[in-house]
């Protein structure tokens, strides 16, 4: 722990995914609902959102290793959707585009978890927020106008063309806003995501969302720090705040 | 005019300095605070915000014609501000860095015209409303905060990396959205801007704001064409649509 005086950072960068919005439960009722209309209401959908979150990381470390240049998330998203398909033996080709396109579009329109909404209005009050997320600048200001959030800017990996745990995604967020890195916080439910912003210098909260992977044990939970805040919802971080 | 049907664009996108905000006034006020600290309240705070405005279009134009890489407008303020102290006599190594730098940030607190708050949370109750404006993220984000407006994004020219009236500037605004240019709407007081826009594919919407160069003629009054919309504050283009 710094300071109190030191503590107090200049603008919060939200992780969006498992941090704002629940993409587990969101993704398997969309994709039950695109599962049915293909005949395959067989395959659970829980499963189905795994399956499709799993590619996430390899998707991005294509783009993050320079194997091809920066595409959007919605593109990965299709792609991913594409790959999880033929893992089932469903060839994307054989199906609707107008589907396929509807259904890569589900991650536009994932519900918050319940203290989303008043949290990040709170926090604003106070503080400017902004998204640090590797979600395109579409997908979150669908996401935010469909679950009511407001974000001062959308920001993190299409603004700077680089995907997260880039430095540059962390980096161009706090020159964007014209403040040092140690003066922006980072909110997120993930100690990897935290960890990588943390050696860009940028302060850290950590939210706790145990629900995330439908009660399993998340991928980095050994990543655990001491980060500088602490919460188990976005309305304890603004009461630790101050806000 | 096209077909009504073909008319509503998805998405607005505004210019924001003389369209949204009263650039001339706020300027003005600001600038005669801080020439009565440097004691020289002889000199008149309108003329110098003409003065200061009057370099706007040749600083961008070394950026846009590659005689420099792309640089925030918050760098191009200072040294446009500097210049116009120095056309006064006035030597800016001589001043207190702070106040340089403060005045540089007044044009991050610049006041909406009367209309424009309640003229874009009318418009943001129908369709994405977002910045396409020249001004750097810090600046629309602080001005955004400080006047009471919601966007949706923050777009324009530090997201393309690319001034207006350069093509870029407004096909990466409609390229973030994800959508095509004929179905994204400039918002705009300036009919040079809107006729950019137009040659990219753009929709229009005049905003008349006689009052932007203290009731003085327009530099770009010639280049009036007929545009998709055309009213005399927010709130009426909210009508004109149908918000």
């Amino acid at each position: 722990m710094t300071e109190p005086a030191a503590r107090r950072p200049k603008a919060l960068a939200f992780d969006v995914f498992g941090t704002v919005v629940d993409w587990r439960t969101s993704i398997a009722r969309e994709s039950a609902a695109f599962l049915a209309q293909i005949d395959r209401a067989d395959i659970d959908a829980h499963d189905f959102a795994d399956q499709w979150r799993r590619r996430y990381l390899p998707a991005m470390a294509a783009v993050s290793g320079g194997q091809r240049g920066f595409v959007k998330l919605d593109i990965l998203h299709r792609e991913m959707l594409e790959a999880v398909l033929r893992d089932l033996g469903i060839d994307a080709a054989s199906l609707d585009p107008a589907l396929l396109a509807d259904w890569t579009l589900a991650w536009h329109r994932l519900d918050p978890w319940p203290d989303a909404v008043a949290g990040i209005a709170r926090l604003r009050t106070a503080l400017p927020v902004v998204t640090l997320s590797n979600g395109n600048v579409s997908l979150m200001v669908d996401m935010a106008r469909r679950a009511g959030f407001v974000w001062d800017a959308i920001l993190g990996a299409e603004y700077a063309r680089a995907y997260k745990p880039q430095p540059t995604a962390y980096l161009a967020t706090a020159d964007a806003l014209a403040i040092e890195p140690h003066e922006l916080c980072l909110v997120a439910a993930h100690h990897s995501d935290l960890a990588a912003a943390r050696g860009c210098g940028l302060m850290t909260a950590y939210i706790d969302r145990p629900l995330e992977y439908g009660g399993a044990r998340a991928p980095d939970a050994d990543a655990a720090q001491d980060w500088e805040y602490s919460a188990d919802s976005l309305t304890t971080l603004a009461a630790e705040l101050g806000c």
